[in-house]
């Protein structure tokens, strides 16, 4: 209510304090939240690159497929609102890890989290509403499955202390393949590249989680999540291993590893088909329900591409429903197959987690069979 | 230290409160302790009643059976120790009801928990630790599979506050056939026998969670837990709805549904089988373990008691060395078949919730082909 001028003129940030401020204490406040939004940066830096890389992949798999590796890749989705099913924030972050944990299991190679409210929602940044509250569901849950999805020893460096993180102590560990321990002998590993300037003529460090840093090929942005193929002779004497970058499909399509998932959020049921990172897209898809045929006189056809979409509390006629850009009301016309994946259910309900555990399960061996020749299944 | 003799006197039990006693107080305290006991009692009783009924189970089955019953039964076993591996007491409950959910799912009739370490726990009354604590495992988890089995019209007669179930709220309930809402139209339901005296010549009361109790044709004990099957006609001007009492397995046998399952304590892996309820014990028995031989070959052959075993965290091998009555090393030695139900998982350690719910999806269909003739499977 003030006219007093000098009260008018736009105060300089650090006002705010108020006058009493320790200025140094302040000082190191400020670099740490340039540090954190330096971070954030760089986390979406990085999914732009990891965006990029899985558009790629598509063309170089055909080419790069050996007899060992696996061609094909598994793909699920599930609307974000599971989360909302949860009693306590700690819950909620459980839920989360079941349903990682679920995909892990079964060698999920992308998990897509859809807003059932089509709301749009299109990446993890997002203005933050607090670990627990409804709403946000989607980010939530994409944000804990990157987060268990990406190797330990890089967490701190991609995952700055955030709200959504509050509970992720509670967290069963995904110990998947890529998740390496420190001594543990590997191929290929996940890693970061050091922000140390790489001499004339010799490609950047990266840091892998081994006792030593690794010299790759290529001079690349410090901070980017690379994987390294460690070259197969090393120096013991040298003070760094040798390694090439590949393109994260490498690990599965060459060597026939499980190396985790990509995440991606999706804003709305129809656009988990049309903005498939794979040119391609889809071509095979299936959807889960009770109202499904039964899963046991299915047969999947060999593909490249299989997607497996669950539905939330509604189940997926909810989400066909609430989304402007599908005219079916029938989900069964939006799949190839929509498929029961427990006839006989002795629950009136399966929750979504357990529907992807049993689901997956179930279509474990369809897979398999579907690729008869293919020497990395037994 | 004291040698005063009055001290030396054994006390009246009252006395350890000390003297300022507020009596009425205490009192009422005394009528709340005994009432607690008395519902243990209860609680002992109807659990000597249901193993006495389920050893009567074998001989009534075979003559019991009409097409639409299911002859057969599914046990699950597994370790209590399991919850030592949640992180928190919430997290400990929601495990426990994990396991009873997965268990429902797939309609199995007995859930046994067996002591890892060998002690000898047989009810679950013994001593209160505390939720939470480490030990108790075994009883705890009975205790909540107990609590969660039981409809919730009924839970507050079985069920004293407990602190074992002090997270219940957080449990997710198990939706299956024989939890009826009040309105729900059922030829079976789970019932209480009332504390009102019958008239001579007439059936006691029954309170199963209906508008109107039931008269049934027996004259039985107040507050048994008993399976009713209500008339096909009913007088709709009536007080009352008429109904006679059955054994537990009817629902199943005759009318092929799935009603629950019991809970049986077991002191060592040995026990599991050894004190089967089944007068021929279980006929087809399935240990899993990533090691056993992919299910994906097995099949199973016609049985009357399946028996489904699980390990804990180190595994069933472990609980194998604990176990001074088994002169085996090996577990397939112990088991018809030893199945991994996971081949090529994508995670070096499944946890034994998630071992449930995928080993009964890819054993679900196998069952089934095991009664081709079976009218009640589709
Ligand atoms: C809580 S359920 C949805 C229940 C909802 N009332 C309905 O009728 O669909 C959540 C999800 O689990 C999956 N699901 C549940 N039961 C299933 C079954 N028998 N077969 C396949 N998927 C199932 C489906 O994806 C479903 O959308
Ligand atoms: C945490 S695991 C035990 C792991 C233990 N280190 C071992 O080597 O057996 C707990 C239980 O889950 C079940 N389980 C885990 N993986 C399985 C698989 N691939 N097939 C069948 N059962 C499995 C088994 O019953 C096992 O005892």
């Amino acid at each position: 209510m003030s006219t007093n001028s000098a009260e008018k003129r736009p105060k300089p940030a650090s006002s705010q304090f108020g006058d009493q401020i320790p200025w140094k204490k302040r000082k190191a406040e400020l670099k740490e939240k340039q540090k954190q939004w330096k971070k954030a940066k760089i986390i979406k830096q990085l999914e732009k690159q990891k965006r990029q890389e899985t558009a790629d992949r598509a063309e170089q798999e055909e080419e790069s497929q050996s007899k060992k590796g696996r061609a094909f890749t598994v793909s699920v989705a599930l609307p974000g609102s599971v989360l909302d099913n949860a009693q306590s924030p700690e819950l909620r972050t459980y839920l989360a890890g079941q349903i990682a944990r679920a995909c892990v299991v079964f060698n999920v190679d992308e998990i897509v989290v859809f807003d059932e409210q089509g709301e749009d929602v299109k990446s993890v940044e997002g203005e933050f509403k607090g670990v627990g509250k409804k709403g946000h569901a989607c980010i939530q849950l994409a944000r804990i499955l990157q987060y268990m999805e990406c190797p330990q020893y890089l967490r701190k460096w991609f995952f700055p202390v955030h709200k959504d993180l509050q509970y992720a102590g509670l967290l069963n560990p995904l110990d998947s393949p890529h998740h390496m321990r420190i001594d543990e002998e590997s191929e290929y590993r996940e890693g970061r590249v050091l922000n140390k300037p790489p001499k004339q003529g010799k490609g950047s460090l990266v840091n892998c989680g081994m006792r030593k840093d690794v010299r790759i090929d290529k001079q690349l942005q410090p901070d980017l999540r690379v994987t390294v193929k460690l070259s197969k002779t090393q120096n013991q004497e040298s003070r760094l291993y040798k390694g090439v970058v590949v393109a994260p499909h490498v690990p599965r399509t060459e060597g026939g590893l499980y190396w985790g998932y990509t995440v991606r959020l999706a804003s709305c049921l129809s656009s988990v088909f049309t903005e498939s990172p794979f040119k391609e897209g889809y071509d095979l898809t299936v959807g889960t329900s009770e109202r499904g045929s039964s899963v046991d006189q299915a047969t999947l056809s060999p593909f490249k591409h299989l997607l497996v979409v669950f539905g939330g509390l509604q189940g997926l006629e909810a989400s066909l429903d609430a989304d402007q850009n599908l005219d079916v009301t029938d989900p069964s016309d939006l799949f190839d197959l929509y498929l029961n994946t427990c006839p006989d259910q002795g629950s009136r309900t399966i929750r979504t987690e357990e529907a992807i555990l049993i689901s997956m399960a179930a279509l474990r061996q369809k897979i398999t069979a579907a690729f008869p020749d293919d020497s990395s299944s037994s």
